[in-house]
This record gives structure tokens, C-alpha cells and sequence, in this order.
């Protein structure tokens, strides 16, 4: 589904989806710690038809490495068409047969929105480092100028997991009046210590490659090795030691064709886990950018919901939306005893929060693979 | 207590601890993957008399970056003096009153013992990548040579944690006669997947380092950035969620004094946690050996105590030793439930095996840190 293009003008094509993407371009945006920055352009997809009174929509949030690609409506039945193709379409819980439905690509990624991959049209060069620090509420903001844009005039769900749910519950934070229904999947008020330490790590990898070049890498020239590192490592949150275990335990890999990340041989042998990683190491560098990398996850790490709010809960006294929280039994990047505490906060705030545990050994990625029981969930909070 | 020292022959110095070590140089070991191998030089203390019978002697054995230094006659009341100084000692646990304690440097490191930063006296050169591959096998056979040397007949105790408690266990299998008591703290009969995953993505961190060179880097010369960073990862493994929430919370780091692993700047802040981890990491690139973490860490992933023999329960029926086995309910690189499970095998195999649990945030780290729990737990196993 992603073609690498040559770059062609002020917006990221090198990742682009394949399919035609709306954009929408506008001025400028203020940027919660980086004043005014412009121009931006959101990439998006839609499916389904926005009513006349333009308050049928719902907002679908991507992850950390995804795009606007939520839904396939070519091959609407194949799980790895679209990320989360199987929870939309007529008569799914995202029902495009009753909503308007919509899935941008966030500010900083590479898949058609602006991002540090993206030219600066003042100096006609590439962001790299001087793209600016965003955060999750300038991706909201943006999110929020292109639904002007698109006509949308209340929101009737907004819904998203990991870095997806943290931009829904800041949705239903920063705009109370616009957000019906709330569906935060995977996410939780902030990142742990432990989250936002495994992130570093992450970041520090690739940021040690030479080709990463402080940043200033030109398209195709970027510190693979490094980015592999850190997406092998991301692996490993996403999952859990009961999932890894059912799936590769301790047997041998099956081939050995692919490289390691470094280039090293093994030593002594390769492991089917090993195995599994550089793999999606590698994939993950064909298809992303190292820079989009390290912005949208340090917006991720920098999230806290009470941000600019006198506490915590001057913070979830301010939602109006009934709210859907999933956590995930397994999940050790946002566990599920905190997804249950933020719930259980809104609650005592006065709001409609209900909270759904999926039982799934495949940790943080669940909200990924478990239809049925994201199906069931998303039930509870049906209009 | 750790002194760099230039390499001044076929032993590692430029790592060697400032107090005085024994060593004892034998001529060959048959290793388990790679054939004859030598010569072998360990370093090792040792505290306490050994009797007239050879029977008194307790083996400590430390785990992936320590060394022999387990106690400090000079300072036994500084918990950072040594690694389990508050466990060893007249009338402690490890009573030196009345056992013969030793403790040496493990084949594959760089205090003072035989690595890959030791000198092939075949060369002249550093071994480098040309070191073989070892095995946690290996480790127990060098130390059963050590013994022999100093006169050991049979063991009253072997124990460890971590990478230490693999070697008790695989002690207690290999020379059942020879152990009375083995202690296994933190430990399992195989790594998880999990486990090998996180060990390998920090290992891909320097190799990846251009200063790693194919393993050939000169003394001094080594992959500082790239094992800063896997010591980083290595921490947060060592840890818990628990913890590192306790300790670090979201606050933001008290000073910015110490550089990034890669040199990049922050990007937006910087949180105590990160401040932390490069700390760590550059505390252990001034201690140790990429190489040898390189080794040994391997040896940790590649132990499995039933290889070799037709089945778990075969390699655990040769147990003749009263067996301790000791998890950490916050331990999520060697979960208290494998542990757990690990000690019900060597019972349900006819084995004498107690188990008991650290009720500890601190995740795989406990073992050096509950001074009073780790005191209570070995009065279950004292002679």
C-alpha cells in the first residue's frame, strides 16, 4: 500500500499511500510550545457521507507509525489491508452506512501530512531538526481545521489507540462541546517512566547512526540500521512475554535471510524471535520516516492530559462526551490498571465513563488484532 | 574501585579491579560449542578458611557486569562497596566465620579473567570477534577447574542471581556430588523470547556503532554510544513499571549535565528517567567491555539447563542438592511465576527445593537490594 515517490514539492510524498489521499493546506497553525507554524497540510481519508446539519462524523486517530489508511474499501475484509479495516464499513461499529467517517494522517508524519520530512517553503530545504516540537493538542488543533474544512460541525465519536487515543481523549478535553462520544483504546492521562525510557531508547538508536547526520539526512539516506533498532525494540513493548512466548518461545529462526540490523553475523546461532524483529525492523525503514519517528514520539512521552490545567481533574471536569475506555489485560507500554484509574477519574469528575478490559495475551497491539472483542466493546457505546 | 590500567598481558588489566585478585591460569577448557580453548586465566577472592576436608567452601557467582568483588573486608557495611556485601560476612548469611567464600570473574569478562579483550597468546592480538562462543556450561567448568586448584572437594553452596543463578542451577545439574545447597536467585531454565529480544536489541545497538568495528576496536577505542545505550535498555529490564514510577515518576531531570548517548540535543525537555539512563550508560562504558557484554549476555540467551539431555526432567532429576530458589514478584525479565514453576519441577523430579519470593518493586534488581529479605530467605537453606 505505500509507494516511495521522489519528492516532488512542500508535502512528504516519499511515503505516500498509493491510493488518492484529500489534502487540505492551511496558513498557519499555533503550536502549543512553538508559536505560529505554517503552512500545514493534512492528508486524510473519508468514507461514508457527512448529513446536512455536518454532525454524523466520526474521527478515527491513527498510532505512532500509521496513516490515514483505517479503512480499504476495496478489500474491506482483509485484515491487513488497513489498520483498522475491520471495525469500519456498512454495519460495523465505525458504520459508513450512518457516518461520515474520517482518518487524517497527523501533523509530523510522512504519509502526505507536514512533517520534518516535508520542504520548508521558506528556505526551500527539507525541516530534519528545525521542524518544531509538536504535541498531541497541535495535532488535535490541526485535526480540528480540517474538519472545519470537510463542513463537520459536531463530532458524533472520536476514537483511537496508543498515541490514537491519547489525541481522542485530548479531543474530548479540548473541545467538549464538538465530541458526543469518546473511545480512548490503549492509552492512558501520561506516559509511565517505563514508556517514556524504553521511547528514549528508541530514539537514541538511530539518533547514534551517522546517517541520521544530526537530523539533516536527504530522502532514501537515513539511519536505517538505527531506525530498525528502535522499531525492534517498539516490537517488544507492543507485544507482551505471554505473546512472544505462543508465538516464537524458543525456537530456532527458519531462515536466516535476512540481515541483522548492524550487520553482524550471529553469534552462535539466530533465534525465530531474532528473526521476526529484523524483519520488522526493516519493513518499518522502508516505510517510515526516522525524524516523523522521533516528533511523534516525543509528543507521545510529552503527553500529559492535565497539561495547562490546574490539576488532573480540572482537566477531565471539562469532558461533556460519553466515554469509552478499552484497556488491554497484557499491555505493558499503557497498562490496563491505568486505562481502569483514568476511567475511574472521569467517573468521580462527574462524567459518563465506562471501561472494557480486552482479554488478550497480545499486549498493546491487541487494539490491532482483537475484532471480535473490539467489536463487542464498541458496541457499548453505540448511538 | 575500578582502575583503567594499561593491558600489560595475555589477562585483561585495562578493566581489573584495584584490590588484589587472585588468578590461576590452566592451560585448556573443552568448551561446549567450540572445541579446546586456552590458555584460561581467572580472577578471582576469596574470604574465609578453607578446612582440612575441602568441604567448607561457598561459590558466589555474579551476574552480567559484575565481578568477583562480592565483599569488602576493608567496608562490609557499604552496600556499594561490593555487590552482595551485606550478605557475606562473619555471622552474615555467607558466614565467612565458617565457610570458605570465593567468588570469581567469569570466563568471557574483563575482570581480570579471559575474554575477548584478553590477549590470544597465539597472535599477540586481542581476541576480539576471534573469542569463542561460551556457554553458561563453560562458566561452571572453568570454575570447577578454579576450585580443584584451590583445593575444593565439594561445594556447601553455590549461588547467584541472574546470569549467577543460570550458573548455580547448571552447577547443581553438572556436578550433582559436589553441591550440597545451590541457591538460584532470579533466574529460570531458559530465557523467554522477551527476554532474548531485549538482550538482542542491545546488542544490535553496538554492534551497530561504527567504533565496534566488526568487534576489532582498540582498547579504550570501543562502541561507547551504542553500549551506553543497550546498558540503558538493560536498566529498564532490570527494573519495573513499579519502580522506575516510584523513583522517576514524569519529573523532569534535575540537571542537564550529562550528554545524550548519541549527542543529539533534547528534544523539547528532558525527564529525569533520561537523565538517569545516561547515567547509567555512561557509568558502564567506563567499567566494561563491549565485547564482553557482547559474550556473555549471549551465553545468558543461549542456556537452557536441558540441553544436552533427553528432556527438562532428566536434566533435573540429577539434582542431589538442597535447592533454594528465589524470584521477585516485580521481575519481568525472569518472571517470579517461571521461577516459581522452576522449583516445582525439581520437586515434582523428586528434588529438595524450596521457593520463596521477594515482595519487591524493584524488578530483576531486588537480589541487590533486599538486604533484609535476601538475609531471611538464604536462613532457610543454612547448613
Amino acid at each position: 500500500m505505500v509507494t516511495q515517490l521522489a519528492h516532488s514539492d512542500g508535502v512528504n510524498t516519499r511515503f505516500a499511500l498509493a491510493n488518492p489521499l484529500g489534502t487540505y493546506t492551511f496558513d498557519q497553525l499555533p503550536l502549543q510550545h512553538a508559536g505560529l507554524f505554517g503552512p500545514v497540510t493534512l492528508a486524510y481519508e473519508t468514507w461514508g457521507t457527512l448529513n446536512a446539519t455536518g454532525d454524523n462524523a466520526i474521527l478515527i486517530v491513527h498510532a505512532l507509525t500509521g496513516n490515514s489508511h483505517a479503512y480499504d474499501a476495496e478489500h474491506p475484509d482483509d485484515p491487513k489491508a488497513a489498520w483498522w479495516n475491520l471495525l469500519i464499513g456498512p454495519g460495523r461499529p465505525f458504520d459508513t452506512s450512518r457516518y461520515f467517517v474520517i482518518c487524517s494522517n497527523v501533523l509530523g508524519s510522512c504519509y502526505g501530512s507536514t512533517g520534518p520530512s516535508s520542504i520548508d517553503p521558506r528556505s526551500g530545504r527539507l525541516y530534519g531538526m528545525r521542524f518544531p516540537i509538536i504535541t498531541i493538542r497541535d495535532m488535535v488543533h490541526a485535526q480540528r481545521r480540517l474538519l472545519e474544512h470537510l463542513g463537520v460541525r459536531e463530532l458524533a465519536m472520536v476514537a483511537g489507540g496508543s498515541i490514537g487515543g491519547q489525541q481522542a481523549l485530548e479531543w474530548a478535553v479540548t473541545y467538549p462541546t464538538l465530541v458526543r462520544n469518546v473511545v480512548v483504546v490503549a492509552a492512558t492521562a501520561a506516559l509511565t517512566a517505563q514508556a517514556v525510557a524504553f521511547s528514549e531508547v528508541g530514539r537514541q538508536a538511530f539518533m547514534m547512526d551517522p546517517r541520521w547526520q544530526g537530523g539533516n539526512y536527504a530522502p532514501g539516506q537515513g539511519p536505517e540500521a538505527g531506525l530498525a533498532i528502535a522499531r525492534m525494540l517498539a516490537m517488544i513493548t507492543y507485544q507482551s512475554e505471554e505473546a512472544m512466548e505462543l508465538r516464537f518461545a524458543r525456537r530456532p529462526a527458519r531462515s536466516r535471510g535476512i540481515a541483522t540490523p548492524s550487520g553482524a553475523a550471529d553469534l552462535g546461532s539466530r533465534f525465530d524471535v531474532e528473526s521476526y524483529l529484523y524483519y520488522q525492523g526493516q519493513s518499518l525503514v522502508q516505510r517510515f520516516d526516522a525524524n516523523s519517528y522521533l516528533y511523534i514520539s516525543r509528543a507521545m512521552d510529552l503527553y500529559d492530559v492535565s497539561e495547562d490545567y490546574p490539576s488532573l481533574e480540572a482537566a477531565l471536569q471539562r469532558l461533556r462526551s460519553r466515554a469509552l475506555f478499552i484497556g488491554i489485560r497484557s499491555d505493558f507500554l499503557f497498562p490496563a490498571a491505568r486505562v481502569r484509574w483514568l476511567a475511574d477519574q472521569v467517573r468521580s469528575c462527574g462524567g459518563d465513563a465506562t471501561y472494557v478490559e480486552l482479554d488478550s495475551p497480545h499486549g498493546h497491539d491487541a487494539f490491532l488484532k482483537e475484532w471480535e472483542q473490539m467489536t463487542s466493546a464498541l458496541d457499548l457505546i453505540k448511538e
